[in-house]
Parts: C-alpha cells; sequence; structure tokens
C-alpha cells in the first residue's frame, strides 16, 4: 500500500464527521433530525441572483480572470466603498472558490511550514484544517464563556509572540461565538501587529449581520494596517448562497496580493456563475441584507433565551453571525450529540448539534459546550429547544449525572 | 513589511504572465490578437449543460456534500461505466473546484515536503505551481520532439526513483505535446508502480479529443493498480465549460480517497450550479463529443500542415488534446512572443503563442517551441498561421538570424 502523506493525516475530521453516519441512521429510521450543526441558512438567496443565472446569455461557460471577472471586481469596488474604504479598486480583491479558497491563499502567501498564527479560541474549526494542510502551527489564545468570549488580554497574545508568528487571524464577528470585536480592541491588535510586522487576517464574512443596532469595525479601517492587512469575504453568508463558491480576499498591501496572485493563477479561475450571481446580488441589496438581519435578530433573541431557560444551560448572547455556544450540563458534548441522534427522539424527531471540542486547540475545552446554529425559523428552532431540554432530562436519568 | 513566504516565491508565474501586459498594449493600439496561448475553446457549451443552469427551480444555492452532489455523482458513476469502469460507484468519486483542486488534492494526500513526484517532460505548466505550493519536487524524464514525444524509456523513469519518490504523474492524452499513451507503456508504468509501491496520478481530463479513430487507455484499466492509481478528469474541457470548475478526483483506493476527503471536508463544499450543468452535459452526450471530436480533428490537421509548411518549423502531429508542439527558427520563443506583440502586426492583426519555457524543469530546453492551443475555428487559425509565417520573416531579418 502507499504511504499516505502526514500532511493529510494531520488534517482534522470536522467536528460533526462522527455523527454524520448517525444522523443517517436517525433519518433512515423516520425521525426528523432539526440540523443546528452547520451554517447552512435556510434563508432564501435573493431573487436578483438566481434570475442572473436563469438569465445567462452565454454559448460557452469560460474562464474568467484568475483575479475574478472585471464585472464582480468592480461590484466589489462599490460595496467596500459603500462600507467606507473608498480608496479601494478592483486590483485590492482576488475572487475566490469560497472564503475557503481565500484563507487558503493568504496563510499559504503569508506562512511557511512551522510558521506561527495566533488566534483567540474558540475559533472556527476548519482553521485547523487550512493550516493542517500547509503544516502552519496554530497558537491559541483562550477567551472563555464567562467573559462571553470577550478578546483576551493583548498581553496574551504578545506573550505568545515568537520568531515564527506571521499573523493573528481573527473572525469577527466570530464564528463560533459571535463576538464582536471593538474599535478599541482592533486598535490593539493593530499596534501589536505594526510593532512586531506581522500581518492581521480578519475573517469577516458575517459582518453584514450584526445586531441591536451595532456597527462592525473592519480591520481595513485601520489606514496604518496597509501592508499588514488582509481581510476575509465571502457571498456564502451575506447572501445566503454557499453553494455558489465565491469568497475573496481584500488587501491593500501590493506586496500580499501579487504573491497570493500566483497561488490563483496556478488554479486558474474562480467560478464564472458564482459571480454573475453575487454581481447582481450587489444590486441595491440594502433591503434584503436589513430584512435578513432582523430574521436573524428575532431568531437569536429566541433562541438565547429559550436555551438559557433550560436549568444548567449557560449561553451568552452573541453580538453578530448566527451562532451561540452553550454549556450543557452534560458530562461530554460529543457522546450526548451522539446519543440525541443514535438513542432519543420525541414524537420521531430530534436534533443535531455540534460538539465543541473541534473548535479549541485542546479539545476538552470544549467537552461541555455546543455551537448551535440560528439558521432554521423560529418554530423550528422553538421545537428544537424543546427536543434539546426533553433530552437533556433524559440523558441525565439514563446516565445519572 | 512583512515577509512573503518562501512558498510564495517559489512559485512559478504563468508562461505567458509576462506577455499578458503586451498583448493589452496591442489591443489598446487597436490590433486583433490571435489566441493561441491558451486552452480555452472557443466550441460552445452543450445547450443542455447551459439549459440546465437557466432551469434551476432553487430558492436557496445551498452547500453540496463535500464529496459532490448524489446526482452528480451518479452520472459520474453511468459515465465511467460507459468507459469499462463497471466496478466503479458514486464513493468512488471526489468532486473538485474544477481539475486543479483534483490534482491539489491528490499530491497533498500523497505528499509530503520534499517527497519527489516523476513527470515526463515536456508537462503541462501548472504541474509546477500544485508541487510548488506542497513543497514537492518534480523530477523530470526528458522527452523529445524528435521523436513525436514519445515516452521516455521505463528505465529512464525507474533511474529516477529514490526513497523520496510518491508518484508518477503523467497526463494522457498530453498537454502541451497531444501525445497518447500506448496500453504497453501504461502497463510498463504500472509494473514499475507496483515494484517500487507508488501511485500514478493520471490526469485524462483530453480522454474524450483523441484522433485518427484511437482510443484512450485510461490507467483505470488495470486492475492490479487498485491502491496505486489515481484519475484526475474535468468537464472544463470535455463540455467546454472550464469556467463552471467542475472537475473530480477518481480512485479505487479506500485509503486515498479517505485522506482526499479530509481536503475536500475543509473547503466544505464544491460548486452547486457548475454540478448541476455538468450532470445535465452528461445525458445523451455522444454526438456532442463526436461533433466536437471531428471538428478538432479537422482544426489540428490543417493547423499542423501550414505548421510544418513554414520553413524551419518543426510540429509533430499531436494523437489528442489540442495541442501542440512546434520548434520555430528563431533564438529565444519568449523574446519571439514578445515581440509579437510588442512589434508586429499585419492588417492590424497579430497572434498570441505560449514560450515552452515554463513546460520545461530546465526553461532552455523549451527555448525553440511555443504551444499552439487549436482552440478557434479554422479560419481563425489559418490566419493565425499565416500571420505566424509572415512574422517568422520580419523577425528574422530584423535580428539577422
Amino acid at each position: 500500500m502507499p504511504k499516505i502523506s502526514e500532511r493529510a493525516q494531520r488534517m482534522p475530521a470536522s467536528p460533526v464527521r462522527k455523527l454524520v453516519p448517525y444522523a443517517l441512521l436517525a433519518k433512515q429510521k423516520g425521525i426528523k433530525v432539526f440540523h443546528l450543526n452547520i451554517g447552512q441558512p435556510d434563508i432564501e438567496t435573493p431573487e436578483t441572483a438566481i434570475n442572473a443565472v436563469k438569465n445567462i446569455n452565454l454559448k460557452v461557460l469560460e474562464y474568467t480572470l484568475s483575479e475574478g471577472s472585471q464585472d464582480y471586481r468592480t461590484a466589489l469596488e462599490r460595496y467596500y466603498h459603500t462600507l467606507g474604504h473608498t480608496d479601494l479598486t478592483t486590483n485590492n480583491f482576488i475572487v475566490t472558490n469560497g472564503g475557503s479558497e481565500a484563507l487558503h491563499f493568504a496563510i499559504s502567501t503569508i506562512c511557511d511550514d512551522g510558521d506561527e498564527i495566533i488566534i483567540p479560541e474558540p475559533f472556527y474549526a476548519n482553521y485547523n484544517g487550512f493550516t493542517s494542510a500547509t503544516n502552519v502551527k496554530i497558537v491559541a489564545v483562550p477567551s472563555t464563556i464567562d467573559s462571553g468570549f470577550a478578546l483576551p488580554p493583548v498581553e496574551d497574545f504578545e506573550n505568545k509572540i515568537t520568531d515564527k508568528t506571521r499573523a493573528i487571524l481573527i473572525c469577527n464577528p466570530g464564528n463560533p461565538t459571535g463576538y464582536l470585536y471593538t474599535r478599541e480592541e482592533l486598535q490593539k491588535l493593530a499596534e501589536i501587529a505594526l510593532k512586531h510586522d506581522i500581518v492581521i487576517i480578519s475573517d469577516e464574512v458575517y459582518r453584514e449581520y450584526v445586531y441591536d443596532g451595532k456597527q462592525q469595525v473592519s480591520i481595513l479601517s485601520f489606514p496604518e494596517l496597509k501592508d499588514h492587512a488582509v481581510v476575509i469575504d465571502s457571498e456564502s453568508k451575506r447572501y445566503s448562497m454557499c453553494g455558489a463558491r465565491i469568497g475573496f480576499l481584500v488587501t491593500r498591501s501590493k506586496q500580499i496580493r501579487d504573491a497570493a496572485m500566483l497561488f490563483a493563477q496556478a488554479r486558474l479561475s474562480p467560478v464564472l456563475l458564482g459571480q454573475i450571481a453575487a454581481t447582481a446580488a450587489h444590486q441595491n441589496d440594502s433591503k434584503y441584507i436589513m430584512d435578513v438581519r432582523a430574521e436573524y435578530t428575532k431568531r437569536r433573541n429566541l433562541l438565547v433565551s429559550l436555551l438559557n431557560g433550560i436549568p444548567g444551560v449557560i449561553c451568552p448572547k452573541p453580538k453578530g453571525a448566527f451562532y451561540c455556544v452553550a454549556e450543557l450540563p452534560v458530562d461530554d458534548t460529543e457522546k450526548f450529540a451522539q446519543w440525541l441522534l443514535e438513542h432519543y427522539s420525541n414524537n420521531n424527531e430530534t436534533v443535531m448539534v455540534a460538539p465543541m471540542g473541534g473548535f479549541y486547540s485542546n479539545p476538552d475545552l470544549g467537552k461541555k459546550q455546543v455551537r448551535i446554529a440560528y439558521v432554521l425559523k423560529e418554530d423550528d428552532l422553538k421545537r428544537s429547544v424543546e427536543l434539546l431540554a426533553d433530552a437533556l432530562q433524559k440523558y441525565k436519568l439514563e446516565f445519572k449525572l
């Protein structure tokens, strides 16, 4: 048998990977599974985007430029101007196959084998995937549920910086915590980045979904980071078009842009049809975004209040994105999540949640936590929490907790 | 300034990258440029594929499974059964963002830093990109224009095998040479792979476009390579839908499949819309393929005979794909290709060709060669060769060759 690479062996499985077969089995038994485990919203994609695809007038589905079509990057330029970054031009954007590829390009451009990236944890589990593939080490700075996952003190970051550190990676607002960075926090991170000449990679794909009248502050708002900031962005969550696979990388650094372009050219072209859909979505989208934000606000309020109403459950109110992290009164959320699919049902229904182990560098830190995505409509969320509350009681009895 | 990674600095520029600004300048001067430099055919995408996209009845553009949708993999299973590989099931396929990503997954799954892949040269220039990104070393086995780029003797491969060798990568039929491997040649490669327990990665994206009544032999035709063969495939060239970004990886090896899945999961999902287009294209496509093959046959015959009619030009007749490699009577094809765009025009027209330096591990070997893609219709090809012949004369005079 030929050898499988150590690179592949390092790759983490998805946090719900072990659960997927159990979800399948449950469905085969006729049990309805409410999926609170993934960031696939049930929100409709903007009609303008779908119609743009339905109305294509093309004879050949051709490659676009490696950096993305001129049309789409012009739409991005316009969008970023409305965000206040009026110096950006089409040259500051590289269109990618989802935010995933943008992240992959950013890491590949900045890091070599053995280099380190500092990330506040818990963090989006797939960050582990891209760093493993490139043999980059994640150095985690812990944040805790007790403080609502606030950014750890800046000294905690500085203490972790070594001569191998190349970047600080943040997700703002955060997946999985929903945490929203303040301007002051970002300012402090910016100072560290400049002092140590490292890059801030800011994953801002949930930028639009920030609640309670708050506004997300982009890392691009710090002009002094001209050569030190990369934004990861994506249309997947903004327009509920995850399957279109359109993300992009934004940077003012010519050096980083030119280097990232080498990776973009190696894979030839991002997706033509997704760019057409996304270009259309960006036209007159403010009502869409407002409506969706209002919908997520309602869902969040409902979910968080219901969850905190369950005895023993703690769930800080997220300020953005569409996830929350809840601490459950169980021994091990991985075991509990499997039990929910394997042994539990109520009226032929159950729920699937994501155990938080995979969102920490040390999985034990997430042993009592789950990530819950509020991507389902209110009725479904209500029923899901009902099931969760009922299941927690039964689980407690069964395992004598 | 933050450091750019060595990984990025290793990345090769596209063979025509330096030429692109000159092509742009030529166009700005009002000169028509015939693009013989890229594999973007002018052939129409199947109408069924375009219509499938135009007729989508979806409210949400959702993620598909990381390995690709069940529908599309069922279409692939059926297609591979018609190719004679009747034991394959949907589980043997992982759908990717173009053949590029399939290749990236294959290399990542099999190779670690410093590992080696043996490739007959000249080879598809982008192989350099994916190996550079993963820090894998290409060990080239030279083939020459004099023998029509026939596979080098098997001993040449075996001599290159070290304890770092993980795979032999072939492109069949070949980009850029159009070379088609015989069953006997593949048989010998299979024996080497088994003897040394290494993998054969076979890029077969041009499989359908093989001429003169010949048939391509897939590496999957060797059942003994069950654990040692990976096929890279793509819909881009087959259905002239490069912009759909749908490729896939095929293997009978459970071990390789499972490891490649970890990379597929890290980037979440391949493109939904492209899978819809490709699924439709695979229905009743035999007439489409036959028509396109007939068209490429005519183009090849015309192009190769015209090229060989130019004094000093040598161009072996390719057996497949839609490229040929021609040796030109010039000092340096990179200089010549630039001169064509910068200083030459006839009746306000010129041609762009790909210098072959980037297709060799040692660029000097390609100094007198260009790759010409026959992706334009016959009239355009005829005019392009006319321009090339005229340009060669003028270039000779100007530089006193």
